[in-house]
């Protein structure tokens, strides 16, 4: 049996094609969810089928004792793409891409003649599902003392401005999501993320990005914090980065740790590194064909209609890319519509109180975004 | 670039077969590591490939929102090889099974009058690499003050009468690996595993086992704690689980979570589920028609002949099953044969100071033990 740590709806797929998603009774969905932003390539998608074949028939995993020549490509990838040095490190998890910059922003706060180690998030943030994560995410409702002690030293304040007022004499970071994704679709200004940079930088401390669910080309650029025009000092991904397969990676412009310092068993297997590399490569072309921008253009649009078609239900918009939110202006139809996409069989998240949110495969196609509104338009009509 | 946080050799690997790997060059390497214990079918395994290929082609991950039959099928499948119910998570990595189990000891914690919360190691353990688990884990050198502060409430103590000892009011569990990995490979005695066992039980307390390393037939058994007559409250797994596909679960007696308490986006999707039940199946079959004990047999006599040639550098051979280490009467010698055996091609792992480890696939032919022994004779002998 299975912990009954999810509310799962009971509903199951069997198999994937596209944006499409099959039940076990052989009913399609369409899927604007991609499985929380992971699966970016949609399903079953086949050059990364083939890679992830070859692989299991080549070589899966050696220890990260050895050279693993897809992960130095694949690091090698995420820093050109990045448009300047970084170095990486590969883990499995979201989660535990944050666990890395936590370590990695402790150890260069002892760089300073008085050690410093706070670091400061958003109120409204989700930094995943470990002890020190939970308590470095701004929402107070995923660190409950059901689960304390957590360690200390992460701070949270309800806006940019406030996180500058408060950076103190222990504070090493400041970690953000660009778009924050749990409490609700979140984009943050350009000048206050800017302005946060420029005061961090002066004071020598450390500009951390979470850019586990907004990374990956989720927003229309390889990376969320290209679009805001700043250099983090450390950048995690996650979701999209593996299509599939479990993969988070921390990039680093310094190169902090010394031997011995972190690691990971599985991290950057041959497995993991050869399927984000596909993906990134798929991706890639993507967006330098403007393939990648029309699909944006085309979603936004439909979104924007369904905003037009219902302006009783949905107060606006909010997102970037192929990260949106419709938000309600009434948060007890979040579930409502959840359920009656479902029943339409179209596939959408929550988030927050009162957020539809849309994170669709980011190779979607014309005919399945067509036909997902289509659908989207009568579950909401049959509210 | 790379973070520099693993000592890496200058060697990487192309492919494998069995337990044989290649390097770049060509060069073939028996293999007595599998990945720190993760490859336990060996490399290029032709069911586990397959399984991995037809899952890669039909759907890698949904959301945990929805039902995952495989996920499902895994579950079920631990709780009958542990031989009663439990209830299980699955998360990516064995830091992030045990953060799991933190997280339900806290909780289960709650239950009592006046709220317990703190868990017991032992002083020569490992658990992980996050922030909790690195304070988990009772080698100090794994908690240094870089990373602090940790999260409190993680004591560590040097045997188990010292845990029981100090088993306080605020204590809601112990958690041990029944045969501990990183520190040198030490079985601990079964008498006092069955004595913390009965006195955790008759206070209502959890006793947890991190069978990370241990566990999935590793030291002969499914779960090592099965060799210990003894059923953990908590169980944790994940290494060999995948046969190199990033998993970890956690396996508790009781229910604890309710629904939002905890979760993972990619932990337990297809891929990691289908390539779960694969290796499960063949490991079971393996251990039902005597393969595998006639492995470790085979494996044990080879280990205790080095012993034998080489009385003047070996102390003696201490493990279980196929986690096997050969204590050194001279530690500097670890690094010595670690690398002569590179040289002559044999993969070998280190633990602690002082021992060789062995964690060769479970399912190594006679040829590949035989070819591997000679390779290591070989190396000692060039010492």
């Amino acid at each position: 049996m299975l912990m009954q740590n999810y509310a799962r709806v009971g509903l199951g797929f069997k198999c994937g094609k596209g944006s499409v998603l099959w039940d076990l009774n052989g009913e399609d969905y369409i899927d604007f969810a991609s499985g929380i932003g992971v699966c970016s390539l949609g399903h079953a998608h086949k050059k990364l089928a083939k890679t992830i074949s070859k692989q299991a028939h080549t070589l899966l995993h050696t220890s990260n004792i050895y050279k693993i020549k897809p992960q130095e490509e694949l690091a090698d990838k995420i820093s050109r793409l990045l448009g300047s040095p970084y170095y990486l490190f590969f883990a499995n998890s979201g989660a535990e891409a944050n666990e890395c910059a936590i370590k990695l922003a402790r150890k260069y706060g002892n760089s300073f003649e008085n050690k410093k180690y706070e670091i400061i998030t958003l109120g409204n943030s989700f930094h995943g599902r470990t002890i020190a994560t939970l308590k470095l995410t701004g929402q107070e409702k995923f660190h409950p003392n059901d689960f304390a002690p957590y360690p200390d030293a992460f701070k949270f304040f309800n806006s940019i401005d406030e996180i500058i007022e408060n950076i103190g004499e222990n504070t090493v970071a400041v970690m953000v999501e660009l778009v924050q994704g749990e409490g609700g679709i979140n984009p943050l200004k350009k000048e206050e993320i800017q302005k946060l940079a420029k005061v961090l930088k002066e004071k020598n401390l450390l500009f951390i990005t979470d850019e586990v669910q907004c990374g990956i080309y989720r927003t229309g650029e390889f990376a969320t914090s290209k679009l805001y025009d700043v250099e983090p000092d450390i950048i995690t991904f996650a979701k999209g980065l593996g299509g599939g397969v479990a993969i988070g990676a921390c990039a680093s412009r310094q190169d902090i740790f010394k031997p011995g310092d972190h690691g990971s068993t599985f991290g950057g297997n041959f497995l993991a590194s050869s399927a984000g590399i596909c993906v990134l490569n798929e991706l890639e072309k993507m967006k330098k064909t403007g393939k990648l921008d029309i699909t944006i253009a085309k979603f936004t649009k439909k979104l924007d209609n369904i905003v037009d078609l219902f302006p009783d239900i949905f107060e606006k918009r909010v997102g970037l890319g192929l990260m949106q939110g419709l938000v309600l202006k009434d948060p007890q139809n979040l579930s409502k519509i959840f359920n009656k996409a479902l029943e339409h069989r179209v596939l959408v998240l929550k988030s927050g109180k009162n957020t539809v949110r849309f994170l669709p495969p980011l190779n979607i196609n014309k005919k399945e975004i067509k036909q997902g509104f289509k659908r989207l338009e009568m579950a909401i009509s049959d509210l």
